[in-house]
């Protein structure tokens, strides 16, 4: 076969960047690399697989040809453009929340439920980065014990608000160690959402905002984590609450989870199921201080489980820490990863029924 | 009165400096002020209310006289002399954890337990900073309403470990910003903890260590916050489980906590018995961002609580966001505090039955 026409929207971001590399690892067969981006980075040229591809505007005629279509350019460059990748031919895989909620759109983690895009209309959804690495501890555990509930807070990295929030994180730590700044006073503008009307200090802080709020208190980012689960493992009943906190990490979120399974299950026999689960990797030794770091999850594609232990009170609560690079697994990696199972199960092909509603 | 002679043991370390500060602040009447700390530091001299005072080293013969005594130097040194203090005829509040699961020592927090102190034989525990400022957030709820499990996930500071803790991370963040350093390369020789054998970042790091491991594999950090709690509040059943996690903030505990209450409690009623309650601030409007911040609560002697919700499946669970200066009323001000309530209680006295060993 002679190979796909790629498109990546928005690859000049976090995670286009990303993307275009995984691209370049990935054993997808590509002829062609189209590159699209905002008006102002076109005419620019980014280099894929040692041959410099030039920017081009993000258009409703940008895909003519294009067989896959990856957008990360946030969710209004989705709704504007997607549809019409579509209905040019092109499968598209959205990175962002968009689509995500629609019943067509199938909403994957290609370990956890590949099943779901043999129906796809046109659109898969990438799920949030902090609910996909969730997927990918509790899916062999879910497989084997059956899940009842899940209670999350999270350790989230910066470079999920994006290129421009980790160069203020940078700038913040340089004001406070160079400039003898307090580090409540240095320059904020973009965190906690860069949507939101306050901006405030991430450099030794923690905000406990992630997105903006949604009117039940909770943010759009702890929504995300409890629909997007539910939607997921395809079970409406499995009940969970998320605490969505940003703290001064560059790459890679780590997660506290707390689990409540429907059968009582044995911490060795969890261990071994997560470690025997594709995608994930048991990092749990705390006789040796083995366990999931940021700093040591930043580049690979895994999600890293450690702290596997028992509730002290309740028979089947389970406690564990899980760790991956957000730009990876939590949105380029699995977002081409989808790309890659759509091949593998050959469901790169036009859409005959259009779904979507063209802006 | 004439006022009482105080001495502080560890007056060098990160938690002595700031007792010192919260005795200037105190309206506990004050004659003498004595300093001791380890031999290094003797002969150096540290201001007390614009007077220098002269550093002396801690032996077992230094309490003579000594009416108040409130240790930081670690367990070990309060082993080995707090029971000396009790027999010169002084008061110890031990913020150390070694005497904390005595049956003989009263646990602390003066708003939750002050009654615990009219028991006490010569000392009297101040407990873990993670645990205290969540005994203030929890305590006007469980008055109310009952509590019937805790589940937390912690989000603590760097001077938890001490200045030399602090000194390595600020180290560490310059490598990484002035001198181009790799996060995970950076010089780690003190966290997670420095009893342990292997050292990480904590720059740009997340480590779900904070002391050692005990044998269920929980820290004993996570294990302080267990027992406890259930010490403070006088009962056994409360359920807790903790997940105890070091960031890169300086100074200031964050913690995500889920609590299940007996009675089901209006998230409006809790808000106010939290506002109402001595010790607590709540800070809570998300509709204007306001949440408790890490950088904010650096100097307060408050504990800030916000993001309190509903669970959103459980009619009895409420999760809340709870941000306190682990040094103030994780330390320094809870054991100057409690110190005034024994003067306010009339409780500086010398004990009349020897309830510790002399080693």
């Amino acid at each position: 076969m002679q190979g796909y026409t790629i498109a990546v929207v928005g690859a000049t971001g976090a995670v286009g960047t990303q993307m275009i590399k995984m691209l370049e690892e990935s054993s997808l067969p590509i002829s062609k690399m189209r590159l699209l981006a905002s008006v102002r980075s076109a005419g620019e040229t980014l280099s894929f697989r040692n041959e410099e591809v030039v920017i081009e505007e993000t258009t409703k005629e940008a895909f003519d040809g294009v067989d896959i279509a990856l957008f990360s350019a946030g969710g209004s460059i989705s709704a504007r453009f997607a549809p019409y990748a579509v209905k040019a031919g092109a499968v598209v895989v959205d990175n962002t929340s968009f689509f995500r909620q629609n019943p067509d759109v199938p909403l994957v983690v290609p370990e956890v439920n590949p099943e779901a895009l043999d129906k796809h209309h046109g659109i898969i959804s990438c799920p949030n980065c902090s609910t996909i690495q969730m997927m990918v501890a509790l899916e062999p555990i879910r497989q084997k014990w059956g899940l009842d509930r899940i209670i999350v807070s999270t350790y989230q990295a910066v470079s999920g608000a994006g290129q421009s929030a980790i160069n203020e994180t940078m700038n913040q730590y340089s004001q406070v160690i160079n400039e003898g700044y307090n580090p409540k006073d240095v320059t904020a503008t973009i965190l906690p959402s860069a949507g939101d009307k306050q901006h405030y200090p991430i450099a030794f802080n923690a905000l406990p905002q992630i997105d903006v709020f949604t009117d039940n208190d909770y943010t759009y980012e702890e929504m995300k984590m409890t629909k997007e689960t539910k939607k997921i493992m395809a079970d409406d009943n499995i009940k969970v609450s998320a605490t969505c906190v940003r703290i001064p990490v560059l790459s890679a979120h780590s997660e506290s989870i707390y689990i409540e399974t429907k059968k009582i299950a044995a911490i060795e026999e969890v261990k071994q199921a997560i470690a025997q689960f594709p995608g994930a990797v048991l990092e749990d030794d705390v006789a040796h201080q083995v366990y999931p770091q940021a700093v040591n999850a930043v580049g690979a594609k895994e999600t890293f489980v450690g702290r596997i232990r028992k509730d002290l009170d309740i028979a089947n609560g389970l406690h564990m820490w899980v760790v991956s690079d957000n730009l990876l697994k939590g949105a380029a990696w699995n977002s081409v990863q989808i790309a890659e199972t759509l091949h593998e199960r050959a469901l790169i092909r036009p859409t005959q029924e259009m779904k979507f509603e063209l802006l």
